[in-house]
């Protein structure tokens, strides 16, 4: 909007709300507009659990999962497996993955994955983190479940190459991830499946 | 999410940005994350903009227009032709012929239409203000741009009675073919208002 139709407080909203994942520039004065209209049911709420979770929201640095608390809710879970690492690229797998509540293991969230094409090198990566999750012992296997991709396979091997030699199973997704798919957008049945018949890597 | 896999603080805003419209439950989940990974670009400055748009908010008590004053910038700009009040059924309808910046006048917001079975009447309305405005003189012609719907026609013609007998010249939109439409994909309608008002080219 290039002139001023309402004050600058809520141009301002606008412009930020913009750029969340999933609205526009036209989305976002519409959902501004929702939240002005329910101010007390969704406005004033909204902005409260913000500026909590933007205050207490930490990356774990045992698993780098985000949480409230480092280390994270999963890492410290005692009902959890601990002789399971699932590792992922990011976060969103994590939580698709525990959507599908397939498996009541641990995780390990790279951050990515290797792209020297990107400058994305192993160090840039939180990988030398889950070699000595795996060196410090207690793990007996490594469900490599990264994306169907050509740098999610690649880094798969990079990490295979870096705990070879150590008393450790490595795993992969079964097939059934469609290539070139992103876990974040499938089904929990398919992810189930995928975890159950798992095959070594 | 049943079981918890991050902090309930996450929870509680994923939940939250769930309800904001033009995200969903699973959007919500990326736009969450997408704020805790951009923290300081974007998770920390528009939390402190939603804190300050929600304490600032205000009605205008002229128009019904929502701004960070009242009277509202558009009622308070001595620019625009206070002679001519542009009658809208909602906020967003004011934004959108702002936007359009076709027309340099002063509005009204009725916060809705006339509904009969939904139980909205008259007082549930802005219309009372808006015969004021008339009442306190100066207003030459008022532009009901209410929506072409049944609500919306019938709103128009309870306004018009209210203000029938005074000084005020009362118009309505032009109904007709959107500029870049194609006959095809419009209603019959819009079709047969755009060959009664036909033009001469």
């Amino acid at each position: 909007m290039s002139k001023s139709i309402a004050g600058p407080e809520i141009e301002r909203l606008i412009q930020l709300l913009a750029r969340v994942p999933g609205l526009g520039p036209r989305s976002a004065r519409r959902a501004a507009l929702h939240l002005i209209k329910k101010k007390d049911q969704l406005f004033a709420p909204l902005t409260a659990a913000m500026a909590e979770a933007v205050d207490k929201v930490r990356v774990c640095s045992t698993c780098g999962n985000v949480d409230t608390s480092d280390p994270c809710t999963l890492c410290t879970d005692p009902r959890r497996d601990g002789t399971t690492i699932i590792v992922v690229e990011d976060v969103s797998d994590l939580w698709a993955l525990e959507r599908a509540g397939a498996m009541n293991a641990r995780y390990h969230v790279l951050g990515g994955t290797l792209s020297p094409l990107d400058g994305i090198g192993p160090d840039d990566l939180n990988i030398k983190r889950l070699v000595g999750r795996v060196a410090e012992g207690g793990v007996s296997e490594l469900i490599l479940a990264v994306n169907a991709t050509v740098e999610g396979q690649t880094t798969a091997h990079y990490i295979t190459d870096q705990v070879a030699g150590m008393e450790v199973k490595v795993t992969r997704l079964a097939h059934g991830v469609p290539v070139g798919g992103e876990l974040d957008y499938l089904d929990e049945g398919t992810l189930s499946a995928a975890l159950k018949s798992r095959t070594s890597f």
